[in-house]
């Protein structure tokens, strides 16, 4: 968490020495991060599945970029809002650990969707 | 960057367990977080800017909910693809901060996209 | 109707021209709605709620584009998978219609979340 | 153009009769639109581009309804702001028609960023 911490008081103190805090509402902010993953679509759009999982070069430092974008707005919403995104996370984790138990796929493969229209 | 490491460490054994890697490519994973971004917006879009900044109770929590999704998918697409997502965040400080010196914003107050109209 | 068809026709007839066909998979189509959908919040992010409502000059244009390009996605989209997006529009009208009783907010003003919130 | 402006008035009678004009400023809803298309990524993450090709019965169903949605939300976005959505698609499909060439596609293929690339 303590890097995130640092990366999130980077990015504040950014914001206040351009005077820009009364413009980072969580609402505004979650537009901004949503920009950022528009481009982060826009970078994989054509790409087959194959090719999204070897990009490399200018490809791959644009990516990087992207999610670098996502990670900055991520914090800062998560900041403005008090609220710790790696607890939060883990108890995300926990919660998918029992909806999807690990045995219901050890025989049959099945893609959450697929397991979700089997079990409703 | 030690404890997003564990998280993306957990969700990848997770993933493993249930017999979803060969689902979870970056171009599927950047939809994943994609429709997480999405259900984000669905909390605040209605919220005036005032009310997004101090939203609390099951809110609050559904807001945690959707950053933590957010998180765990964008270390998934991290951790595909080799990326140091802190790292990378900190060169993408560094770029903004030359893009918009402090010194343009002491006397007269500009957002990014009134500065970038300006000097472009 | 026929606009939407006329504008879809006339899209296609562009991916032809250029051998596109095989990338435009309704899954790819989706990100590239996404990726569009993403720059109209970019040019929204730091509006207030009532620059909003009365953007026009170039920001205007840039909206008109942006717009624009979600269209002819979204008419892509519904072309490649033989659906009629008017009559889903409107069939969807007709479930909003039963879903919030007018009745429900004439005295009482309740945005949709609102009213969900007390009647679940 | 008519379908698409008898389906807003529909839906701005609907709103209207629900005292949510105040809600629905232009920034207001494109995060409902955004809200609308996590959705149909959600539909279409775990997919093969091939499975993207053939969804039908519920899936279609459901794709369809979101479909309706952004396009319910795009004419109110429109409506609001007083632009003709199928002319700016018309004048966006020119402005494609003169940035990619036909000609240059005859040949070699390339998708639109690699043409992009070749050309900066």
């Amino acid at each position: 968490m303590d890097s995130l911490k640092e990366l999130d008081e980077r990015h504040r103190q950014f914001v206040i020495d351009r005077n820009w805090q009364q413009h980072q509402s969580p609402k505004n902010l979650v537009m901004a991060l949503t920009g950022e993953v528009g481009e982060l679509n826009e970078l994989f759009m054509w790409l087959t599945v194959e090719e999204s999982r070897k990009i490399e070069g200018e490809t791959k430092q644009a990516v990087a970029e992207e999610l670098a974008d996502v990670l900055i707005y991520l914090t800062r919403i998560a900041g403005e809002l008090d609220i710790d995104l790696v607890a939060a996370a883990h108890e995300k984790c926990e919660i998918n650990e029992r909806k999807y138990p690990a045995d219901a796929f050890q025989d049959k493969p099945l893609r959450p969707h697929e397991y979700k229209n089997q079990h409703k």
